[in-house]
């Protein structure tokens, strides 16, 4: 085990699965603290957690004394720190597709779905179940609908999203596609996408990543 | 002008407000195609703009026949392409820092207060326009605050986000506080973020980036 690596993650957090997969790619063990984002509360609103991450959110990753926070800022600190094997392609170009294809994820889809967001539609402006799913997979099928466009046309797709090794944007895309699969999307129209997640998960990283597979599932 | 580079931008877009700042700071000429996001029911959704950008989102830098999308990817591909002078940090830990702060604004900020997701608000659930105001702001205090926490505490922070040179962090808070004074958030509790935005402003790069210098203004 690399001692200094401590992961404080929540088995369903999608950004938390995200850096689980480019830990376990890397071959990078690391030590796991649960931090439960619904009970007490909600855990990432305790003092000790604040003091960590003031965004209140997870993943944190801790190197040594060294604090890291936001998923895609942690998965380039380990490329940095630990490049083989490498998440990002060697040419600039395709870094710059792989983090967009990341990003489009990371910033276009998952920060409208997540858990505050939706306990701030309940709590605040008493949006019903329904309602609140409806949005949820909105912006998922308008997410996915332009990955899959941007995918499919490009020759740089390939076994993976980025040629035929799995890098950050497929980190990114299966915890998504996790995501999609609870709130029930259907993903008929997203064939590229449901062939990249197969692949991935024949991959023991993104197998041993998943939330069911997570010490403090439920 | 390095005639290779195109930007696609709106003068309001807080995105794309970014990547002229990053533009700027680099001491990059480019050419500027401006993309109505609201004029013939969004020129980002016509069938020349969907080609480029399948997501019908500004920005998108040309570099030659390379097409960029994402503000943060299209940074960090100037940063790889153009390293001088640098938007990050030379060490792996600061990099760090500065991609989590712009992360921060990137992800958990601008995603839930852009133009797509108030409309959203506005036709599909007719949310009145002073419970919209409410939830831009509730968000924009929230990261706020988490950001001037993180940036009071650290001995990282200098005159700009990180140290004494302006760097990508800076390319996104300076349009997320252009957005907070459209939305006329109160800045009291955020000494720090209005510290930084005066330095910025003082420079001419973040100047002539603002929405207001842009030929596209209304």
């Amino acid at each position: 085990m690399d001692a200094a690596l401590t992961l404080y993650s929540y088995w369903r957090s999608s950004a938390a699965y995200r850096v689980r997969i480019g830990l376990n790619l890397k071959g990078l063990d690391y030590a796991l603290v649960p931090v439960h984002l619904v009970r007490d509360g909600g855990q990432q609103h305790a003092p000790d957690y604040v003091a960590l991450n003031p965004q209140q959110l997870v993943p944190v990753l801790r190197d040594g004394e060294r604090v890291l926070t936001q998923s895609l800022a942690i998965l380039e600190y380990l490329e940095e720190t630990r490049p083989q094997p490498p998440l990002l392609p060697a040419d600039a170009a395709g870094r710059a597709r792989v983090r967009a294809l990341a990003q489009l994820v990371a910033c276009d889809i998952h920060p409208l779905n997540n858990l505050r967001v939706l306990q701030f539609f309940d709590r605040q402006w008493h949006v019903p179940q329904a309602e609140r799913d409806d949005w949820v997979l909105h912006w998922m099928r308008e997410g996915f609908a332009a990955m899959e466009a941007m995918l499919a046309a490009s020759a740089d797709t390939g076994r993976y999203c980025h040629g035929d090794a799995p890098g950050l944007a497929d980190c990114c895309l299966l915890p998504q596609l996790y995501n999609a699969r609870r709130f029930k999307l259907d993903l008929d129209a997203f064939p590229t996408l449901r062939r990249i997640e197969a692949a991935c998960l024949q991959l023991s990283a993104f197998d041993a990543a998943r939330p069911e597979n997570q010490p403090d599932a439920a």
